[in-house]
């Protein structure tokens, strides 16, 4: 059996006694019923993974996928191929949006090369799980082979082990740097939601007009092409794909292998994530959406997931910086939960007082 | 001249250079322009209101007003008055759902009664700003006169004078308790809006539709009895007001007054916003909004404030738990703002690498 198919074997429900606990200490605060919302249900479910009802975030981390794209030759986006490995060397250097963001949720950052069209130096401290560099022109070829898109997964899920062998992971963010990646990610969401290419299509880092056409254009060629088959997903993901992308569906599976949450950011991370959840519908219920992108076809793919997204800010840059903001008000409902006393709670302290 | 004249006249602009200088560095940073959506603007503004552009919002302080109202006698709660003093104890017990919120945001959280229908000893640990025990019923007398109205604003502009007197103040939430104060916070946004009572009128802490009718009849026969005439908000405040929400007006010109940013909660506190910048339109530049209440009127009072919510979390409780959630994301903004590398940082730091 493949590393693939096992971790996905080895994924188990979390404690429903511990989310029904949770349930119910949330239902006897002194406080209406229901009152703070979203993150009520947030603080149960992960209780129910962690199976206590105090739970401590601890260790987060968030993991930011790089990969290059060869749809690019289409005229996709702003930006040059080359700017995915500058960025790369932003991150180890500590400057970016996802430094500073993950520094303020207390978590982390580390990268990884699934396939960035780029060498780096062996001694960069960065996870190398390089399975190719750049994935070919959708347009006209598959992204991918399904054996490069099966490894994609596969770097993705072993990252979470090399993490989890460290020390113990409470909470993974994941984050995406790839000139190009909106392209295969809308290519996904239009394989999986049968809507057109047109009405899915959103400008990315700001294409003006004529970008957007090439976009839509380059993304019904590939899908005319290959005709990709929901049921199959390392098929789409090995047709109009991206490297990363898969490198993102594993760090789901990896996580949820682990019983660890883990909070997806945007738009193409959440592409990385509905492959997780088609290929293992298990890893959804370790799965959290940090915030609605922009990005048009982002909203579809958090309705096909079920998911319902802690922030929204207008983002769209990637990277892992929503999932990094989200973290902290993952981290609040885990106080929600444990802290805000019960009536019974009051009671005692008032009889005490 | 009174202190509420005073200090409206003290409320000066920001700094526009300061904004237009953050603005420039938040364009150059190594990332697509805008993608950090509505941070930016907030990280720009406090950069404004401080005149610098690293800002520091080191001492944050929620301060929750309480009051309690006489149109209870109409059966629009689901809780009796009492509660308001037994969750002022809670507050000061720690054990509260805004004490659990604000320590997570790293803030303190301050009592204030402006009206509660209880006689606090005078030893607890809170502002001691009573103006009378609970207003009136509405519905068949005013709330309040316009000499108690007043007299509830200016508590709250000697809360943030105090605050100001111990050390500098970085940033105000402001919060409520008050049972039954979402029927005088959505006749409050009748008087502004002109939109009917019942289209405006939410279930506050979860009446059934009994009640919902009694709450929306008591509001039209207030305003009906009343009124109020949304040119004079001293007038509509002492009309069909709230104590506690003439506080939460106060600490709005307060804080606006002393140039410190100022971040309202969810319905009740966004009413009291709404009245102090009718009588203070200046201070809007030193306000923000939190978060979006499930409170129907809410979305009207952000309207004609002219503010987008930073939090979408269903929140309905009130007592400040929006604002100090949305502490930590104006937080990260001065990050964003100060801490993100621009392109020729970016290459300075290659250039030395």
């Amino acid at each position: 059996m493949s590393l693939l198919e096992e971790r996905i074997q080895q994924i188990g429900a979390p404690d429903a006694d511990a989310y029904e606990a949770a349930r119910e200490r949330l239902r006897n605060q002194a406080r209406p019923a229901g009152c703070l919302g979203i993150l009520e249900d947030v603080g149960a479910r992960l209780s129910g993974i962690f199976g206590v009802m105090d739970v401590h975030l601890a260790r987060k981390v968030v993991i930011t996928c790089a990969g290059d794209h060869g749809i690019c030759a289409e005229g996709v986006s702003l930006f040059p191929q080359e700017v995915t490995p500058q960025m790369v060397y932003n991150f180890i250097n500590g400057g970016a949006s996802i430094n500073v963001l993950a520094k303020h949720a207390g978590a982390a950052v580390r990268v990884a090369d699934i396939g960035v069209n780029h060498d780096f130096e062996p001694a960069l401290p960065i996870f190398h799980k390089k399975v190719r560099r750049g994935t070919g022109n959708f347009a006209i070829e598959p992204a991918m082979t399904r054996d490069e898109a099966r490894k994609s997964v596969e770097a993705g899920i072993e990252i979470v082990d090399e993490l989890v062998r460290e020390s113990p992971l409470h909470l993974l963010g994941t984050g995406d740097m790839g000139i190009g990646n909106t392209t295969p990610s809308t290519a996904i969401i239009a394989a999986y939601s049968g809507l057109s290419v047109s009405e899915l299509t959103g400008r990315g880092t700001g294409v003006d007009d004529e970008g957007l056409r090439r976009k839509i254009s380059a993304i019904e060629r590939g899908l005319a092409l290959h005709k990709p088959d929901p049921r199959d997903p390392l098929g789409v993901l090995a047709a109009v794909g991206g490297l990363e992308i898969g490198g993102l569906a594993g760090l789901v599976i990896g996580a949820a292998a682990h019983g660890v949450p883990v909070v997806c950011d945007g738009f193409i991370a959440t592409a990385g994530a509905l492959i997780a959840c088609e290929l293992a519908p298990k890893a959804k219920a370790y799965l959290f959406a940090s915030h609605n992108s922009v990005e048009i076809g982002h909203a579809f793919m958090l309705k096909h997931l079920g998911l319902q997204p802690l922030l929204h800010l207008e983002f769209r840059l990637g990277e892992g910086t929503g999932a990094a903001l989200a973290m902290e008000l993952m981290d609040a409902s885990t106080r929600i939960l444990a802290d805000i006393r019960t009536f019974e709670e009051v009671a005692i302290q008032d009889a005490q007082a």
